[in-house]
């Protein structure tokens, strides 16, 4: 490469990588309304509806492992995945492509399996897999999907459109999908280490459902359909609450300012946490994998939801200079939430 | 995997992996005119224009080698493979996603390179670059493309509607891309003998540029659209001439006539070929990455074109139960064409 300038990619991580490769992108056609820079592009090509599109690249060893996961679970994930983008801008699901890159060691029946719950995930979720391409990998199984969606225009929703006193609120509960990855992997080196051994997960199947088979917020998309609520702002949170607050405040200019004993955590994962001597609220903030989204609301339509169990206020917006993300721990001690979500250029986050 | 059958990929290549994977698919949306089967799914989602929908992936050691293909170039690359998707059904490009998986070894800079390749295509063809991934990746580098494209609903060209009598069409010539890779690994096994040899490739730069930075045939759907002109059926040729006259025959439900001193073979090719020992019509019909289009005509649209010199007529379509593909090669000689593209999961074919 002669003297050209050499930096790792760590140095600058996954979002430092995206700002660099996103610089001196023109925008030619007018029906695009959001390009890069959202949980979706939107693209307004028909009379009463925007098109959503998002793409979501998933690599063996990094982002599953098939030692643990059975391949159609990683089938039906990859799709889940996806459409949780399209949920995050207010829209529901219609068309998915699928690409695969196959190791050389697997047979048609492993990439059977990895369809199978591809195809059950598109017929729960009423997809349409209308292309896709299959390939040879000298490396990992990859998956490549895109998706689309839908939501009549007026009813996008982006990451920047949230006011000051707007409440904050975050669906489902949180941090179980990570603690049903420490089980697994718990489960899988103590398997390494004597193969006879047979795990008893029962104890844990809603983290390992969390983990194995989760589902996207299609309810939540609905609700607001039905009680015709359009939140000012929404962003997916599978990469971690706390990266995402800091997306969410920056996008919209705004400090946020959130409560920890409002978190919601389910009663599994505080038992659970406790049991491998993790602190659940850790977990909540920093975990992933958890296919909820973050949401502002007016008061007034939160006045609609708010006794919706799926539903938790954890905060609300505030005008502020510098975006803080302040998290409220009890008493009267606060912390400045700094960026720490899952980056697949860096190490996993310290929990 | 217990008593699960294994059935190695390489059995039933990636044809027969593609139609075993598409079974039960099933389509709910009405705006879904064209799912799997043709170069581009198409949507029927605005009031006067289709939407086509293509992916691709590009996997490194596969498709690609960066030991002599530039970063750049392999980026521009990526996009023409796909537009040349969009034009086999007489569209236009719009609008694409970029996932890549990046090895570790890579810099910031390396793909950024890619990054440029993929900008100056974009830049080049009007396509608005709207979304995309990028991760890590344990093996090779991986670029996924998702490409849109839109063309007026009576426009839309599937491989399926030739009639008997049709006159068969190919743009542009075939086989260069082919003797340009050729070229390469010549100049690379050298280059590993002698590492101070320094290759001369002047007098193949036209093969090179056929390899390294194709072109796709925006420029023959402007003259379709100039013109009023819609081809019966139309299907890329990157795999190669010899397996895509078979899949147009197969989808269409007819024989073809193919006269094999009508199939365009640049000069370059020819005197390369000599050099080189090959045949230069099997490199023609066999050797791929030519992105150029086969089609039908109705004998009235082909009078139109038949002296536009980047249209060749190479035969005719014909009533036929077997659907042969009968390729006449002088005198009164004529073999059957069987299917021998490219295959990612099956060895290069035997030149």
């Amino acid at each position: 490469m002669g003297n050209v300038k050499f930096t790792p990619i760590s140095e600058i991580g996954e979002f430092g990588l995206i700002d660099r490769l996103s610089e001196n992108i023109n925008i030619k056609h007018t029906e695009t309304k959001m390009g890069i820079g959202d949980d979706a592009a939107v693209l307004s090509i028909s009379k009463d509806f925007d098109h959503l599109v998002s793409t979501d690249m998933l690599v063996g060893g990094v982002h599953f492992d098939i030692t643990y996961a059975p391949l159609k679970h990683v089938g039906y994930k990859s799709i889940v995945t996806n459409i949780s983008d399209i949920c995050a801008m207010n829209g529901l699901p219609t068309h998915a492509l699928i690409s695969i890159a196959v190791p050389n060691k697997y047979s048609v029946e492993m990439i059977e399996e990895v369809y199978m719950g591809i195809k059950l995930a598109c017929d729960n979720y009423a997809i349409d897999l209308i292309g896709g391409d299959t390939t040879a990998s000298s490396g990992p199984l990859i998956i490549s999907i895109t998706i689309f969606g839908k939501t009549e225009s007026q009813r996008v929703t982006y990451r920047s459109g949230s006011k000051p006193n707007d409440v904050l609120v975050v669906t489902g509960n949180l941090g179980a999908a990570y603690l049903g990855l420490q089980i697994l992997e718990r489960e899988n080196s103590i398997f390494q280490e004597n193969k006879l051994s047979q795990p008893n997960l029962s104890a844990y199947s809603y983290l390992l459902e969390r983990q194995l088979k989760p589902e996207p917020r299609i309810d939540v998309i609905k609700i607001f359909k039905k009680l015709n609520i359009v939140p000012t702002s929404m962003i997916d949170i599978s990469d971690g609450l706390s990266s995402e607050l800091i997306h969410l405040s920056n996008s919209s200019g705004l400090g946020l300012k959130v409560f920890a004993n409002q978190i919601p955590i389910s009663d599994e994962t505080k038992k659970t946490s406790k049991e491998l001597n993790l602190d659940p609220l850790v977990c909540a903030l920093h975990g992933g994998e958890d296919y909820e989204l973050l949401l502002t609301l007016s008061l007034n339509d939160y006045e609609k939801i708010k006794d919706v169990s799926v539903f938790s206020a954890i905060g609300h917006t505030v005008k502020q200079k510098d975006h803080r993300v302040e998290l409220f721990t009890g008493g009267n001690g606060s912390i400045n939430l700094k960026e720490e979500g899952w980056d697949p250029f860096k190490k996993k986050p310290n929990i």
